[in-house]
């Protein structure tokens, strides 16, 4: 349906009108108490949202919205694994991955529960073997090094968890992540490791994905150029795929090969086989706390009121910006340094699921739907880009992500980290006056002109919103709520704006081109049909680089 | 001056309406030479701007809006020295730390470049000790490890240099860069080294830096707890700083510590001695050819007519698509896989220099100013947020950045590599029809209203505009002109928008509220004037973590 044509859209339309010249200062100082009132927790994960442009009738209207849209029955199709990818006839069931609880879960009238335990249990199995030391090389060695090779999904989550989880990976694990095509990438990584005791996770779901075959053939070479036999590719490549075929003619053995299902999204695909790297790293049973802690996110999305929902206030908050406010963007600050890749793991999360401009219906939209994710760590950020968020000309707003406790906490250390993520939160919410950059620069003795134009360099605005989202500690547990706080997030930001958030259709055709251009390049050249600039830039680059076959 | 009251701006606003409706697909159909004449060349480095949303007549008024704004005698103002850095009363001379040629360049009437020689020369010669094995630990070995502790610009160039040019990196020496107060980090990086082996970089101007300096205590202590003696600190720790007293305080000698000027900013530094482990990493005759090239850019920008100068030509289309277009942001896509870190390397660059809000006279500006800068690389995009850039409801201009050749290519590999980028430009320009999908589907056996569903939403609008940026290769050289180009690119905007690209007082409001809530933190508390949140956030944290001192 078109959430234009809602009541709520409507008066929220409206509402946005009363928020124009409005100050968080002013807000704040009028009702202290919306400190108390708009937080929200789970998990272990509090939300406070009160540094945001809303108030109670603001949530009132947002909260109609999401019913007017239908998220809650959208909500319960998915748990109850209808097909809502309506352009790929797919169910959606991240949840079964993690599903913890003893009931069924029916897609096409068969639990795919079984399914999913025999997965983990084979994961499991063959983590114990690699990281007790059973699994050995072909020299007989424990394994030390394990290179995942995948893009897009079977990268960015694997990825970003293990660096998230570094206090709790195997001592004697190394863990490599191989995901351009680029060769400098897969050779600089093989340069430092011993094929002996390396291990390659091969993550492809059809196991035709160009780039990450290109890296896989190029491991596999060098693998046999040390000596190694075809035979013994099975002690040192794994795959995650549902190609068997492919897999094994890739000299895979049949029994190292974990399998997912169609109705496992790649952005979505970490609790799956995908996360083969984590649970290796970090052991079945902190994978399994992972789990725990998404499983328990989904039973309060699934159960929780409105009001205190926190994907649905995250979400209505987002539909705010975007639709009523015109904020294009918002950025991720994680201030944890094991977080440090959360932004671009939450930038494909969001982006890719909800960069669509037609609803699931087909129908074109006419409003913003998914915004630009982007971010780095954010006390990194002080030092950078937070100067456009304090003194820019455009509203971002931004979640603020702080673990309270983790491994490796050096209270020192801890004590200016929370102290710096606070301190930032409030400075963009209250800015600084004219009046009190003069009562500092009075002090410091300056005078006159001078004066007069440093208030004006010096003077912030403020009212610049903020969520602060703060863990109990980063661990596992947490770390999965975390996760899957986004991506029920997501889910009602695209079941506002009636959009199927499943798809990805963007991804298809740069692929079709690609390969054409590629022919062009090493071959001798052939019917080019393409727009003027691409053809003399294929022009440009086989007279400057050799690329032949 | 206010750019909006020029008569190229009245003109540009009137033109814009021209190219609402119009597709680029359609002006390449009705002008392919477009593909020839929208290129320009210098420094080794290529842009292809034909995929803009311009025409001469854009062009035009655009080059007219740089002369009515003054970027030209701006621009003479920078390379003559004179403090254009006005409300900080400094000149802007990084152009000083690379020149190569004679002549002199005067601050206050005094020469800058005997000091930027002299410092170069100090640099070189310990870097060559460094890497030589002359300068030795206390055990008489080799150093084998450098951890540079600086944060924001003392931290991200470095970093962004040695990994893109990590094929150039001495084969003994590991790099570590440490900018995050949190202490896993530190922590984290310190349990992997030798403490008779490593040497620390300080690099904090003022040595006051609180990351920075916490950061440096941290590894002090660690130093000194593996049994080494304070007069061992002068082998292990040496500084980029301008504070001789609190340096030889912290125990580094005086002659290790490394000098730069106040007519250096943080985010443009890493020619100078902030740029120490690069050339420790690279050496000084790749430094210097780093150097080289960003000399090389700047004479073309002093120099090329402006319609052929690119950063005059890249800094005018993104006031286009910021002021005329309603775009608010652009993302940078490099391909190749060691320039992964440039992304975050130019969004400090871009949003620390043009986010800002008044113009140097200190007048509100009533226009966007600085975009917001990110993205990953290219083709980890392309499974990732490119979904959005697509089919997502924002106009967003892309960046593309492809080295043809480099160290470490694999012919293989580098084919779909470049295939993949040009394909991704392609296709975002001219998109798919939904005729071009109702062939594929016919094609495909798909039938009746599953194929309709699917036209719409297998249909790529196009139009979405993008640079293509080309290395002739990925050294130093023109590693060197392509940073140089985006500074200059960056300058050329705040020229036209008026603003003093050079100050970032953004950065110190939340200094002064993270000292004050750091002292609640870990004390017992005090007068808290904070917001109704920031008190409640802190009592929280206190409850739940203790920090106390």
């Amino acid at each position: 349906m078109n959430p234009t044509l809602t009541n709520a859209w409507k008066e929220l339309a409206q509402h946005a009108r009363e928020w124009s010249g409005r100050h968080l200062r002013d807000v704040f100082n009028a009702d202290p108490n919306r400190a108390q009132r708009y937080v929200a927790e789970a998990c272990g994960i509090q939300l406070d949202y009160s540094k945001h442009r809303i108030n109670d009738r603001s949530l009132q209207l947002l909260q109609g919205l999401a019913e007017e849209t239908g998220v809650r029955s959208r909500r319960d199709a998915m748990f109850a694994g209808e097909k809502i990818n309506n352009t790929e006839k797919r169910a959606v069931l991240h949840i079964a991955l993690r599903n913890r609880g003893s009931s069924p879960i029916l897609v096409d009238g068969q639990d795919v529960m079984p399914g999913v335990r025999k997965v983990l249990e084979h994961m499991s199995a063959f983590a114990e073997r690699v990281r007790g030391g059973a699994w050995t090389g072909r020299g007989g060695q424990p394994i030390t090094d394990i290179v995942n090779i995948g893009i897009g999904g079977s990268d960015l989550g694997p990825l970003m968890v293990c660096e998230a989880l570094k206090p709790y990976g195997h001592e004697r694990l190394r863990m490599h992540f191989v995901s351009n095509v680029d060769g400098a990438q897969i050779h600089q990584t093989l340069r430092k490791l011993d094929p002996n005791t390396t291990l390659f996770i091969i993550a492809s779901k059809t196991f035709t994905t160009i780039e990450t075959l290109t890296n896989a053939h190029t491991a596999r070479d060098w693998f046999l150029a040390s000596g190694a036999t075809e035979a013994d590719i099975a002690r040192h490549f794994v795959a995650v795929s549902t190609n068997t075929p492919a897999v094994t003619k890739f000299g895979i053995a049949a029994e190292n090969m974990f399998e997912f299902w169609d109705w496992v999204g790649g952005r979505y695909s970490l609790w799956s086989a995908i996360g083969l790297p984590i649970m290796l790293y970090i052991g079945p049973q902190h994978f399994t706390a992972l789990l725990d802690g998404a499983y328990a996110m989904d039973q309060h999305f699934r159960s929780a009121p409105f009001e205190r929902n926190l994907p649905v206030l995250m979400g209505l908050i987002g539909v705010w910006y975007a639709n009523f406010l015109g904020s294009p963007s918002l950025v991720i600050a994680p201030y944890n340094q094991n977080l440090h890749r959360l932004p671009a793991y939450l930038q494909q999360l969001d982006m890719e699921s909800n960069g669509k401009g037609v609803r699931a219906d087909g129908a074109k939209v006419d409003y913003a739907t998914g915004p630009i994710i982007w971010g780095e760590p954010g006390i990194n950020g002080q030092h950078a880009y937070f100067q456009l968020l304090h003194q820019g000309t455009h509203l971002i707003p931004l979640d603020f992500i702080l673990a309270l406790k983790q491994q490796d906490l050096d209270p020192k250390h801890h004590a200016i980290l929370i102290a710096s993520c606070f301190a930032q939160a409030a400075a963009l919410m209250r800015g600084k006056t004219g009046d009190e950059v003069r009562a500092e620069l009075d002090k410091a003795g300056t005078t006159g002109e001078r004066t007069e134009l440093l208030i004006k360099h010096k003077t912030f605005e403020g009212n610049r919103p903020s969520s602060m989202l703060l863990l109990e500690t980063l661990d596992p547990l947490h770390l999965g709520a975390l996760i899957a706080l986004y991506e029920h997030k997501i889910f009602v930001q695209g079941a506002v704006w009636g959009i199927n958030s499943y798809d990805q259709w963007g991804v298809e055709l740069g692929k079709q081109l690609a390969s054409g251009i590629e022919n062009a390049l090493t071959g001798d050249g052939g019917a080019l049909d393409y727009d003027a600039s691409t053809q003399r830039l294929i022009a440009l680059a086989k007279e400057r680089v050799n690329l032949k076959r």
